[in-house]
């Protein structure tokens, strides 16, 4: 599956959308440090962010072109890209690990509102040492550091033709493959070998990386959706939920399918078709306009009058794109209004039992005409696997 | 390869060990947030990180047991391990995601030193929003947030028995797929092409997860080793650097190997000599009572003799463990010395020509007797890919 990689015109793009949104907060510059808005504005494709050795820097000034501070490891591939601003030190260097480039950088910046935007808030994580970050806030008398959250996640919530093209092939790619699984579900299997095969299917049919992937598995359903594919082995009666989240080019898809292992309970088959309903309704409401808790609303009508007892995922689906998951949550007190551009998974779950959970997921991108479905819509009756 | 998993003697040792230098560093308790500080004490195997939306949070007391506070999406999983004391909160809730159950919690701890340890230092991050961060220190007014990463960093140093087992086997399996790789590597193949069978090949084998794999070719050499595999399509003359770090129970090897498509220059060929046998001097070098300045010291006689002309890497090697790389680090002013237990990556590399690198990488354990092998020897001929 082909998809065109970014050009330069989608990088310029992102970082003038973010300014448009700097100045309504009243910000200097945006400083990133965390693996997916430093990828956002860089376009930097690395998985060196596993080494927790070296901090990298990004900004956005309030006007211009960005600038890069990063250690010297990191210089010539930054430097073959659209950033021509690359600053760099030899690191590592404890007694000052970019503290003085950084700060040097920054105090050289314009100053018109005297507030630099960091990734202080909902969502966000410094990807620095916090002493050094104190630090930098200390020696930066022009500038005070505020949250620049907010401002980052507007700009990127709305996604390009490019992005959601990106997210787009990822969930298709991942939908032929949980197609084909079902040849490789059986009684005595683990989830961790299923798990590893559909893994390596992804990746034959051109996922760049498969960073997430989660199993459970029970007798009519599952308590929990986070833990890796364990060694606990496939039982007739089974419900498995398998959940992928695949990159193309950094874009995740994000989603979940349910297999059951033979003929499983009435009430599974029952909270099956409630959630399946609830995606049907979740898919229905997201229109531009409408938002994010009413979203939930549309969902959770379905789920509680098919007897939902609880959820501990504690919402209904959440923005997808550079990240697993990514604001806003479709969730009371949220209140989003959705807009054309926006990705958003559509992910109703309910548990029905003690410990017995059903939950599923679409991806969809909202369009003026209401939602588009990026993955192919998993059938109403959950795969069954034909046991002897 | 079937490794024996860890036990629950293994986290309470590893608990205790963390109390006896918290007591050093008069600590009250260790708070740790980012993933591999929350596994190494829980055991928690989960790719969920990815989600940036909710923090986790492990708390190891002065004495007595761990304290997990968790989301509630974790709570059936972290409950169903080694840790008895776990409490959640409805989440996600961004008026109050965990700071006051986390703020109550710590409050109730009793109080000695009036110290509490985070991630705030050397080659550690704070998984959670920094305005939830600094709500808590300014909460706590029984104890002071200190820096814990020495703390944690001594602790997590000197591996177990077990630990070593389980790097030793990625480092083995993969040792096997790098051998096999020479079917692969072709002119014309990209870089991306070759390292995605290699991936593959290295989950077949038995790996959980290939969180890490650079890839850098070009003719006699490469001018960086932290590209994710590109299109890069490969040529006569080129050599090809392949870097990979994958997992078994979240413990990484960490070391790469050099391909040559046909015959490469001399000059290559004489820095591939150099970095094999700076190599054997880090391994040589690496005996307890050394320090890791020693280790650098060793390896850049050998460097330095050959006409190194420089190395953006900015070290020889590292630790390695539940990260990719980890403290100490083999440069000048590290300084540690090494203990039996440590695992460490020896890694010299050099710029022999402007823009042309060659980097060498093994993965050993200091014993007693010295340096023992982890990965399988590269030969001192690089491997050469017969072309028609």
């Amino acid at each position: 599956m082909h998809v065109p990689p970014f050009d330069v015109a989608e990088f310029e793009h992102r970082a003038m959308r973010a300014q448009r949104f700097m100045h309504m907060h009243r910000l200097d510059a945006l400083l990133v440090t965390s693996p997916p808005n430093f990828r956002y504005f860089s376009g930097f494709d690395s998985l060196f962010w596993e080494s927790p050795t070296r901090p990298w820097f990004l900004i956005v000034p309030a006007q211009g072109r960005c600038i890069a501070v990063v250690p010297e490891i990191g210089a010539p591939v930054l430097s073959s890209g659209w950033i021509d601003d690359v600053r760099s030190w030899p690191a590592p260097r404890p007694s000052d690990d970019g503290v003085s480039l950084l700060t040097g950088t920054l105090a050289a910046l314009p100053c018109r509102f005297g507030r630099i935007g960091m990734e202080l808030g909902r969502e966000s994580t410094v990807r620095m040492p916090l002493l050094d970050f104190l630090e930098v806030r200390e020696r930066l008398s022009k500038f005070e550091i505020v949250d620049g959250s907010p401002c980052i996640w507007e700009t990127r919530r709305v996604k390009s033709q490019a992005e959601i093209a990106h997210i787009r092939a990822s969930c298709q790619l991942v939908s032929d493959a949980f197609e084909a699984l079902p040849r490789q579900v059986a009684v005595g299997r683990s989830e961790a070998d299923v798990c590893r095969e559909l893994t390596i299917d992804i990746l034959r049919r051109g996922a760049d990386t498969v960073p997430f992937i989660a199993a459970a598995s029970g007798p009519g359903g599952y308590p929990q959706i986070i833990s890796r594919p364990g060694a606990r082995k496939l039982q007739r009666g089974d419900v498995l939920i398998i959940d992928v989240g695949a990159t193309l080019s950094g874009y995740f898809c994000d989603f979940d399918r349910n297999y059951a292992l033979g003929p499983v309970s009435a009430e599974a088959l029952g909270a099956q078709d409630a959630v399946w309903r609830a995606t049907e309704a979740g898919i229905a409401a997201a229109v531009p306009g409408a938002t994010t808790t009413q979203l939930w609303s549309a969902m959770m009508k379905v789920l509680e009058a098919a007897g939902m007892r609880g959820n501990n995922v504690g919402r209904l689906g959440h923005g997808l794109g550079l990240q697993l998951t990514e604001p806003p949550s479709n969730m009371p007190g949220d209140d989003t209004p959705l807009e054309p551009g926006m990705v958003m998974t559509i992910e109703p779950g309910m548990e029905y039992a003690p410990g017995k959970m059903i939950v599923h997921e679409e991806n969809v991108v909202i369009t003026e005409n209401g939602a588009e479905l990026l993955t192919r819509r998993a059938p109403r009756e959950m795969y069954t696997i034909q046991l002897e």
